[in-house]
């Protein structure tokens, strides 16, 4: 048997400024040391119960986030993506809010739209589009895109961030209905957003079950 | 670094008598030597170019058969799912129609129905779950069950193949607009099937560049 080199890693997108973008860390040894890559680690086999519990722990040790929502999406490898030698990197990714990044206040985290082209080190940057490339179609039929938006939401932001993720309008009555045949959110008794000239609207959460766990459709929005 | 077991396991399926089975190999060594199971084995840094390759030489080895349609499903990890370690293994999964199988002529492979409880060792039974549900969702927007087809079919064997899969019937017109729409068949000049009463069918193939390449619909079928 050779020695393979295993590895998770971690990419997490958050919306900002309506603009979908992943977080960066610079790394703090080599191989690529300095250069800002997707947060990644080794497997430990003492201390992880499976690949999905090695990328929470990597994920909290270098950015000191707990992801609500991690799910993998698939095995990159090969005997030249890691300088060190034949490498399996199991690549997984995760959404939060920007508020969830932006209180962690971790001083070494760079957002950055996942459209602009920067050098990433290994194969991040076919990691990072396979990452969006799932998120835009399973946004189409799942619950994924709530695990962006923050705790609360209306229906009409809900709808913004399905849309900007499926880059399509949506027509408000068939997204409702879909909305409301996922059954995956609650209403917030007596908690409504006001903005501009508009009557209140309603806030929404997620209902606790699928805060962590995709709620998915039959048939996609 | 710690040592962690790196292996492929294929769950390589097909439709024989109307029926989804998957390919079983007798282990030929421990641990569950003697057991049926996937066929699978370990990465091997100095031929395998990626994870794929290692699956495609893996099934090849042990079964004679080059799969024309293989693709990763996810990785299985932790450190009981193998007595021998922690270890991870990277499944892939593999369709061929029953021809193939039964060409390849290899004495040991034993086809069983997905469906049929049978013990299978490691974390086997999960992979194969996946994978099956796998191959039913994706049926629903893609030229998958194309794949277990034989190489030639008419429209109304490839509808029951989609019907089949998806576990539900499909309206003819909508059915063929769908695959019209994916552009992936092949009329063959001047080749038809005669069945009973009906009047000759026209015979299909995949276009060349979908025999080892998957179509996919925006919207499912």
């Amino acid at each position: 048997m050779n020695q393979i080199i295993c590895t998770v890693d971690i990419v997490l997108l958050t919306l900002h400024e309506g603009v979908l973008k992943v977080a960066l860390l610079k790394r703090d040894r080599e191989p690529f040391k300095g250069v800002n890559a997707l947060p990644g680690g080794f497997i430990h086999s003492n201390e992880d119960s499976d690949v999905q519990d090695a990328a929470l722990r990597v994920l909290k040790e270098k950015t000191g986030i707990d992801a609500p929502y991690l799910e993998q999406l698939a095995s990159f490898s090969g005997p030249a993506r890691d300088p060190r030698g034949w490498s399996v990197s199991i690549a997984h990714y995760a959404l939060v809010s920007f508020d969830v990044i932006n209180s962690a206040a971790h001083p070494d985290i760079k957002l950055v739209s996942v459209d602009r082209p920067s050098s990433l080190p290994f194969d991040h940057r076919s990691i990072l589009e396979t990452a969006v490339s799932r998120l835009r179609s399973k946004s189409q039929y799942s619950s994924l895109p709530c695990y962006l938006t923050g705790e609360t939401f209306t229906l009409p932001q809900l709808q913004r961030v399905y849309e900007f993720l499926m880059g399509e309008a949506l027509n408000k009555v068939s997204f409702r209905r879909k909305i409301t045949e996922m059954d995956m959110l609650e209403a917030i008794p007596g908690q409504f957003e006001t903005a501009g000239a508009h009557r209140p609207a309603q806030l929404y959460r997620l209902k606790k079950i699928f805060r962590q766990q995709l709620q998915l459709l039959d048939r996609g929005l």
